[in-house]
């Protein structure tokens, strides 16, 4: 397999996590999003939705990283990421939709550059507007987290911690005062103790910049 | 079961023609946005996320549309819409969040309030917004389809149908212009002579305004 990758894509991230928690040997290609390489035509050729990450399997290139995860759990259910009975799987994924359908699509640098380029948004406009989706977000998270799990749910990683450290990684990078959701920040630490976290990381990537 | 719905909401929407496709017995109970009834300290008691859709079910109240669609898939596997091998499956959920996280979540009705309050965007910035996401989205998803089905995936509705036709709807009350995306409009025409997407369409909501 072969995972296109930016080291601050938070969706990439995501992906990363995953097939280091699945032990999933694979090859990395970076893709410079700052300078639009996810619109470069050979990229497209693989990937026509022009955004990142995007996996090249023997069956062929998927995007969207929800899918990815998806398509990891079914082809590789060692190291369940999803687990329990439906229930517990559903609130699984209400935790990572929580992420990636409230938070992420709207804090996403395609967005920014919308605001900035069409909206003429300055700096300030741009990183309110950030912290505004992250902090709506976090707030109702942070109620449906149980102060008794060591992670999101239960006392292993989930793909709600998948979905969760990234976007926390962003918050800080955006100065979200974190100190207001206890719990989604213990649970960022521990899984950082991990390494199929540290080494998924955008400070340990080899583009990192 | 019962489900929690606004007529025109598009993640309400998705629910219901899934709950139709599936002949799941259900109660609909209505929820005005427009009102801000999904902030109603009763209704957060149900669903701390304070969005909509929420299903209440025996083990609980379940919030994110995406996360009840799985959930339904799993409980109630006959008439599937998550179905073929793990490739195709992930090809039906590469639609579903195309739409589900690259489109609708930049769209909704708490952002475009957010454009008009705090960023003062008047009416035609607003609408510009909108239909640019649902342009840059729906470029992509006609790439991505096979003039060939008669659905997205094959000749049977899957997910990512029960997730293309609430956000076409809504392409046609922004005045998106459809001829752009053949394919995609001819999905729509033909899943809208299904009982189980008409009887789900906004206009034939008991709370239809």
């Amino acid at each position: 397999m072969k995972l296109y990758s930016y080291f601050r894509s938070s969706a990439a991230y995501r992906v990363r996590i995953a097939l280091n928690l699945k032990n999933i040997q694979h090859e990395l290609v970076t893709v410079n999003l700052l300078k639009s390489e996810q619109q470069a035509p050979d990229y497209l050729d693989k990937n026509p939705q022009g955004l990142l990450p995007a996996l090249e399997t023997d069956d062929g290139v998927l995007a969207q990283s929800m899918a990815i995860l998806e398509y990891l759990e079914e082809t590789h259910p060692d190291t369940p990421l999803l687990f329990g009975d439906a229930w517990q799987k559903a609130h699984i994924r209400n935790l990572c939709y929580a992420i990636a359908c409230d938070i992420h699509p709207i804090d996403n640098l395609r967005v920014l550059k919308y605001l900035s380029g069409e909206l003429g948004a300055d700096d300030a406009t741009k990183n309110s507007w950030y912290r505004h989706w992250v902090e709506v977000g976090f707030e109702k998270i942070e109620q449906l987290l149980d102060h008794k799990n060591e992670y999101c749910v239960g006392d292993k990683p989930s793909l709600a911690d998948v979905c969760l450290v990234p976007q926390v990684f962003n918050a800080y990078r955006f100065n979200v005062d974190m100190t207001a959701y206890p719990k989604i920040a213990a649970i960022y630490e521990r899984c950082n103790t991990l390494d199929a976290f540290i080494d998924a990381a955008p400070q340990n990537q080899p583009d990192a910049a």
